[in-house]
């Protein structure tokens, strides 16, 4: 959230108050975007994007990502049909996170496992249990 | 006391379909974590946890982060009283991005300018218009 020590690229109160948007990419030029529905509010993924993904995503209205695997462009639903129509895009306060809140085309599955969000399983944990993963889609 | 220290990352599957938790910090030794309100789905934050503060958050249901500008741990709320209980967390298919669900104590402000919301402002853009911030909080 609040790392604008190391920023170069505007003032905090610019970056925090400001209507300029200076988006911070990372060290390997990387941008977060975390996206939800923009219906429901479920969290649906999370992805990465370079300047060109971003840029895209805001010409076109459909979210474009960087892949780190495979490090290529990737206009998410590309080949399973299943896009991100960007209905509103947000920033946080230090600007090193975009939040697309978004209509998911095709069968509505955000997943590349077939789930509808990325986020299909609960993690349970206590002091006396080790941590487990139950599957609960949303 | 949980563990999650487990280092070693497991198969595609064991990943992305198996019960047992495997997050996958990155190479500075952290995780992202998306947080929402629980009951409006907004997202309020994203922050990064270290091994120590993924333990803490698990161990005592209470939202704990790694600060990467002040290089510490640190307990979301801990000076101004916002504190995040953790109603439900969920991981992603791969294990690098948490979602907390939580109630905001306090004055149920989650970001450090005194928003709601760190994502207080949405972004336009278009084609022939520069990208732009409106104050809009959630």
């Amino acid at each position: 959230m609040t790392d604008t020590s190391s920023c170069t690229h505007g003032s905090q109160a610019d970056l925090e108050q400001g209507s300029t948007f200076l988006p911070k990419f990372d060290a390997d030029g990387l941008i977060g975007a975390i996206v939800t529905d923009h219906d429901t509010g479920t969290v649906l993924m999370f992805a990465w994007m370079n300047k060109e993904a971003l840029q895209l995503t805001l010409d076109t209205g459909i979210g474009h990502f960087w892949s780190r695997s495979r490090k290529k462009l990737w206009r998410k639903g590309e080949e399973s049909g299943n896009t991100l129509s960007v209905r509103e895009a947000r920033v946080d306060c230090d600007q090193d996170v975009i939040w697309l809140r978004v209509t998911v085309g095709g069968d509505g599955v955000a997943c590349h496992t077939g789930a509808r969000s990325c986020f299909y399983r609960i993690l349970t944990a206590g002091k006396e249990t080790a941590p487990h993963l139950e599957r609960s889609e949303l």
